[in-house]
């Protein structure tokens, strides 16, 4: 497999140098001095940042977090320090796996080719960018997307109180971003396609919507975008059909898609986001099963423990699937089975809504109303959801919130298939225990009565996640 | 089974309504409506109170609940609407269950016997009176427990800005009355005899130390008081081997002991702590299968989930194993099999220490160090150990807060063994993740690597319980 001469390292490329990339670089380094393997690792990211956490551009932009600098989690240089060959400012234009080499152009135009025994692509996934945001081809001043540590330095400075905020796009970033303006003394309009969240169900989606309202947001749900109003080359409006919303400011969170384009091996690719089908070790190229190519994190389709594959562009997939990538490509260096670490995604994800009196947290796992007509094809659920309300901590105490607790189950094997939370400070991780017991494929009656933590101040006596599963379990 | 005349209800008589009577008796109720069973229940209760939240005691207080009512889950009044047939001030004096009848003493003094068919032993525990706490066989004035409404309100009603404090006992309820008397302004001294919370690791109690001295409280582990110096029948100070504490006021936290004196069965009691040992439905007499006697809470040793009898009075216990036994009970007398419903339990428990800046949540799950030597025998785990430090927010947030997360997990197998935590606000329920993995007998690797929840405010990308199992697999 290794097409170094005898004796030189083998050289693995990381194309993007964030979670994904960065994951599977130090692991490749870490697996290659445990195996005794002599390793190469090149790195090439078209930005000059590496390694930052995007999920934090909101509290930039609300000034919670007062460097941007903050969200860089390891520098160019501190890869640098540990043994990475990293480039910045170096964009992949073309991938030829055939010739085991990538073609580049670097910032002041220069193109180039690079060669490589073994390839990590991790590039992530690019905002989208509707036709209406565009004018003359061009994002006019006042519109951006809230993708890079250039747009949450952009919004850190842009965003000044008394102005008009338009978010466009009611999905994590979408709210974080409305929690940002608002914290800065804008005014803030939501507009979602369908409604925000929409990936919860419409119950769930009816509790953040009342919450982003009492904090002051307006939020117009199932709002078709028809174009910018605009002047001097900057934003004043966004035109719906039957109005035009004022805007100093639209921020864009419409979603993301896989960030392929210089891909055009069509056997990579797949469904309409082109994205990459990393099968459980890492490989892209599984079909030949010559471990060359490799991918992890949001240019990816991850495969979810149910089988089926998702989109679900977290950090926390990149960070996995890239560490076991990395020790992976070395260990098929050293002519080792690859190891299948991290088990797959169970569609688990959180996010806070925090302005003035409210507080939500927000969060999900498992396979929700919205996307079982697709699942239950398959899988042959007969599902029964359930959402039971109660307090995140023991009614008497000052600390109690009110929390809404979702679950799903199937109504034959009594199987967990889903819970989503809406409530108060400290209900959001709850989920983190309906993912354990998705994880290991048990049932409602595993969640109702195993044994879980009681104090008054951080529960009830039934935990609120235990009773929402129990009377879901006594309706079976 | 039934020894009423034909076409009687069936007579359940429930000793104790506190959460695994209560909990039993209106399971019992909806289970006989269900199966169609008549049934006819009365519960006898010692004292004037009914399911009351012991837990809530520490903080009545330190006068965050203001009321001592509001920790009545349900009055008499409530349980008896419900349809069960309450007497409240009626004390069990023995339970004769070859005769189906108990002999009872009201406050009054009078002396009654009662008959049933099916009995549910539910007494829960008796607070520890050690020998130097007394005076001429009783308490003296400032000295009290801290177990029962009246001391509840006692305690909210005796504590005063600048007085003195001794909190003789570190486990949870010694903490959380330090906490409560903190939080009236008194100067608190801890006395243990070993260390604080001394069912945790020593590394974890260190912590949980330094947060206790950090708030101001002047622990002494390793004390052993030899008496209580007093004046006029009032206590002024605990004498220690070298030196006096002065003392205002005394809280005994010692532990609890089964209340279980009123049984001189002695096939029923078991060890030192003459525990009540039931099985996985509930039942006490399973051997001779007759289903006449039951019981639940903290009267009892529960089952582990290891199949280790442990005893752990905890309301989470008493309300699950009371609720099954309810059902079971009913499912006995309509000739079903019984369900087991309550897997047992996995040493999963919680607290919150918080008094000014200091806001420490210690939790825990599974095997700890301390329990090792007796189980490892058996179960022949080559345990290893490992603490990881994090934070329980993404470092840029200032949400953030330091937590440690100590694993232990089984050399050869790789089995998760035990969790512990100890940090800042949102830390401590992250323990019931860790729960989960030991209900479905995970492993390390699982903890470690399945799909959790992640955002800035509310976690790590790799979310830290996840770190700390990773550090361990790695080591293993």
């Amino acid at each position: 497999m290794n097409s170094t001469p005898q004796g030189a390292p083998a050289r693995l490329l990381v194309i993007g140098a964030d979670a994904a990339g960065m994951s599977a670089a130090h692991q490749a380094l870490r697996t290659a001095r445990t195996l005794g393997v002599e390793l190469e690792v090149v790195a090439l990211e078209a930005s000059a940042h590496t390694s930052y956490s995007a999920c934090g551009i909101p509290y930039v932009a609300s000034g919670e977090v007062g460097e941007v600098t903050r969200l860089v989690a390891r520098t160019a240089e501190q890869h640098r320090a540990a043994g990475i060959d990293l480039r910045t400012g170096v964009r992949v234009t073309r991938l030829d796996l055939a010739s085991h080499t990538v073609e580049t152009e670097s910032l002041d135009g220069t193109r180039g080719t690079l060669a490589f025994d073994h390839v990590m692509v991790a590039t992530g996934a690019a905002p989208v960018t509707p036709a209406w945001a565009l004018h003359d081809g061009h994002l006019l001043d006042g519109v951006r997307h809230a993708k890079t540590l250039d747009d949450a330095a952009a919004w850190a400075a842009a965003l000044e109180p008394g102005q008009r905020a338009v978010v466009a796009g009611g999905g994590y970033i979408g709210v974080e971003m409305a929690e940002a303006a608002l914290r800065r003394g804008l005014q803030v309009t939501m507009l979602t396609r369908s409604r925000v969240l929409s990936s919860f169900s419409a119950e769930t989606t009816a509790r953040v919507a009342a919450a982003l309202r009492a904090a002051g947001v307006d939020l117009r749900e199932h709002s078709e975008v028809r174009g910018l109003a605009h002047e001097d080359g900057r934003v004043t409006g966004v035109v719906l059909d039957d109005a035009t919303v004022a805007a100093d400011h639209v921020v864009l969170a419409i979603g993301v898609v896989p960030a392929t384009g210089f891909i055009d091996d069509e056997t990579l690719l797949h469904g309409r986001r082109r994205a990459l089908h990393p099968d459980a070790f890492g490989r892209i190229d599984a079909a030949d099963q010559s471990g060359i190519a490799w991918s992890a994190g949001d240019c990816c389709e991850v495969i979810a423990e149910s089988g089926h594959r998702t989109f679900a562009p977290l950090g926390t997939h990149a960070n996995k699937a890239g560490r076991q990538a990395g020790e992976n490509i070395v260990r098929s260096i050293a002519g080792l089975e690859p190891v299948a670490r991290f088990p797959g995604a169970l569609g688990t994800s959180i996010t806070r809504f925090a302005h003035g009196d409210v507080h939500v947290e927000i969060a999900r796992t498992g396979i929700l109303d919205a996307q079982l007509s697709d699942a239950a094809a398959d899988l042959a659920w007969d599902a029964v959801f359930l959402t039971t309300e109660g307090t995140t901590a023991t009614g008497y105490m000052p600390e109690a919130r009110p929390i809404a607790v979702r679950v799903g189950a199937d109504r034959t094997t009594r199987r967990l298939l889903s819970v989503e939370i809406v409530g108060g400070q400290g209900a959001g991780k709850r989920i983190d225990t309906a993912a354990a017991v998705l994880h290991f494929g048990g049932t409602v009656d595993d969640l109702a009565w195993m044994d879980l933590a009681y104090a008054p101040p951080v529960a009830t006596a039934w935990e609120i996640v235990q009773i929402a599963a129990r009377r879901l379990a006594e309706r079976l």
